[in-house]
């Protein structure tokens, strides 16, 4: 078994998401950067059309930003929240965002609403606001498989205080989901999802 | 932001792993080999009191082996589940344990059922076979949360293809718990479970 866990980041996404030129003044400026990364990741090659990020809330430029690697990374649970939360917590130095020295706290932006894994993230990340573009539903006609979430995920979130904005941008990002899917990206997972789908 | 995720593997935790006398050759044989991992994980100060592992079906040895290292090595998602799905993944270079080299598949022991996260990572990993110890109630007893799982959980597993077997040494793996929260650990995320309950 590795002694270490190790999960290298796209070149061209550390120098984005490092880029001292972000104004990104609004959620919409900030979600369609966020769909942008989904776009890029997969016109590069680098992974699925799926992109997430940090933000202080309100923020201008992100603290941390991530992409799914599953395939690229060989890593079943490399989707883009985890990675931005993985980063983002490095960077601060948490385990635990709302220990994290911005006041407001911070926030997540996912290109999609996040599967039943990264929704179970979102409360142990701290984050105080969670912000997506497209649906579940959206994913799921372009092939992926969301996994089991509670039917009333939104409101159990809101009920630990966390704050749940979605369809921000929503056409902007599901069209990067059917770009993938028209252009034969790999849906993994599908075998066990056309299995539920029985 | 950083240009990787890197998350160290305690040094006891590799060595275990790796061990050449490893013989377990039971669910439950397995399981207490995964409870002793959780117990040794809070003893040696490396981490809360959940561990996890990979095995071959019926494999006498495990595959990949994680404990919760949130804390340590400050990473939000950085739970026993997740580490050794991770390194699972990279030790047999697949994104989809299912898409592994042993010809009846993979099986996740976790010491605890696991929280909403974990159990949403378990479709993506490809397991086969979920073991688990501990409930889930005995860990919110112990003052852990959850998290907002579907009540239907084990259903909506098994309705994919992944056998569900639980309660496998639940007392020995519920002390656990006790040991850690009767010496005063680090019970995280206890704001946000708090206000939850509210």
């Amino acid at each position: 078994m590795d002694a270490a866990i190790n999960l290298q980041i796209p070149d061209w996404l550390v120098e984005t998401a490092g880029s001292g030129d972000l104004s990104l003044s609004s959620d919409e400026e900030r979600m369609s950067f966020v769909i942008g990364l989904a776009r890029d990741n997969i016109r590069r090659g680098t992974g699925g059309p799926f992109a997430a990020a940090v933000f202080e809330c309100g923020g201008s430029r992100p603290v941390a930003c991530g992409v799914n690697m599953v395939v690229s990374a060989n890593c079943a649970v490399a989707h883009a929240e985890i990675v931005a939360i993985m980063l983002a917590c490095a960077g601060l130095g948490v385990y635990d965002l709302s220990q994290g020295p911005a006041p407001g706290g911070y926030e997540l932006f996912s290109s999609t609403d996040p599967c039943a894994m990264c929704l179970g993230a979102v409360p142990w990340s701290g984050v105080k606001r969670l912000v997506c573009g497209a649906d579940g539903a959206d994913a799921e006609a372009a092939g992926f498989d969301e996994g089991a979430k509670p039917i009333d995920w939104e409101a159990q979130l809101i009920r630990r205080g966390i704050r749940v904005c979605r369809h921000v941008c929503r056409t902007e990002a599901a069209a990067v989901l059917d770009e993938y899917a028209a252009d034969g990206g790999i849906i993994y997972n599908g075998r066990q999802s056309a299995a539920s789908a029985e």
